[in-house]
């Protein structure tokens, strides 16, 4: 976490935190825009592949491979493997590992939880990946235990809560973020749905207030058609990533990559003197 | 005005009131985007025509002339035989003429109030000009004359409220917005100062509440840098009207009308869907 503090055109004192997401040795980003992460969303070893190598072109600065569109994923070996063959292309690209709940808007799949829970302590071991990401709501002993899993082997944890059918009220959603933070999580994550433009206004005064008060970044974003304005701006307002469409999307609302990078241009451009 | 009722995806109904500017007998724009208006702030003659030439080829949807940037603004004549020359190379783009006075962040002139009023009334009976642009804080009775003399010549109205130190209270600013409509304004607009991120979510709140609350078209803006940000997605919270730099800005935060086009054309395909 950097602090800076100037003093702007208008005599002001602006204190500019940035909360960077750090893997073990290096710091991602320059804190300037939010890192931008593509997902990885092939049902089979050759189209995850592939995806890789297409998205890689467009230069994220993330990928998450969302593990629950794998038709493989009930194989462990199988699992470790395409990460390590997906790292190998990746090379610097730090990678997501990432089970989403069919509760929480993921695929349904054929693992039990504690198969779930035992596959990520697998890959946690391999360390073929750099982060987790495990839903705030499963069993606390669950979130415990891949945490300290994650935490051995040098791997962070993202905590994450999604509602896809509506956005709670400020003080229910600022709770999921500090519950994340009591939980040990490196980054905490919260992907509502609104239901009008208000509830866009209350994701980004929520991301406002976790950024002047907590001490771990958050990634943070409204879904849907509207919802995808905070995807663009929300990192002005303190969200640390913003997913994007490498090749296909995993949640509604997500921007082209190519048009990201547009706009998070020109927002550095014109917000960049303050 | 006009109200889109249809249901989204989620199987929620959604109610899309665009109000759209006016002139006699066109309205501006199709409610998709907001208009963009570029300033004119040459102080000479051949300046403004020269400035006028350049943002014409940049399509803006309106022209502003801020004659308090204009050296001639005491000769009538002279103004008068400006703005028919403005509006000879602008053609199909409607001209708003603007004074804006010095206590609301425009440039100090050699004009006593009540010869500034006389100004707008001969340029309002010259019909040089479609649009008048006049602070609400100025004295009633002017404020109603203008309004009287404008209608009386077909010539539209914005009510502007500007407040370059800080964002008030969403009460107080909605009051701004409120009084326009009541003072008869065609078009209300509120351009106000953020100290902090937290009241560009308040201008954005503003303008919400005014979309669904009032009949005439709002225009409003956070300036600086951050309030950059609500000149490129205001629109889609409601406002009509959003402030580009054709040449030269005319007030803090102005985004390039290359980058406003940009930006709004990638909002337009993301939140089309909705």
């Amino acid at each position: 976490m950097s602090s800076i503090i100037f003093i702007n055109e208008r005599g002001l004192i602006i204190i500019k935190t940035t909360k960077q997401i750090e893997l073990t040795g290096r710091r991602l980003g320059d804190g300037k825009r939010p890192l931008i992460c593509t997902p990885l969303v092939g049902k089979t070893r050759e189209a995850i592949l592939y995806e890789t190598e297409k998205i890689l072109a467009k230069q994220p600065d993330l990928l998450e491979w969302r593990v629950d569109f794998f038709e493989g994923i009930a194989d462990t070996c199988t699992v470790i493997d395409l990460a390590k063959s997906i790292k190998h292309i990746a090379k610097d690209t730090p990678l997501i590992f990432t089970r989403r709940s069919f509760k929480e808007g993921g695929e349904q799949i054929s693992l039990s939880e504690s198969q779930v829970v035992r596959l990520y302590s697998a890959i946690c071991e391999s360390g073929n990946v750099d982060i987790i990401d495990y839903e705030l709501m499963n069993v606390k002993e669950d979130v415990n235990h891949l945490r300290n899993i994650s935490k051995k082997h040098g791997i962070k944890m993202i905590m994450s809560y999604h509602n896809f059918n509506c956005t709670p009220e400020v003080d229910a959603l600022s709770e999921k973020l500090i519950e994340a933070e009591h939980m040990q999580a490196d980054i905490a994550k919260i992907a509502v749905m609104p239901n009008h433009l208000e509830d866009v206004l209350t994701l980004l005064h929520v991301t406002l207030d976790a950024k002047q008060k907590m001490k771990i970044p958050v990634i943070t974003m409204s879904m849907g058609a509207y919802g995808s304005l905070t995807r663009m701006f929300g990192g002005i307002f303190g969200s640390a990533v913003t997913f994007a469409v490498g090749e296909n999307s995993s949640a509604p609302g997500q921007v082209p990559i190519e048009d990201m990078k547009t706009v998070l241009a020109i927002l550095q451009r014109v917000t960049g003197e303050e």
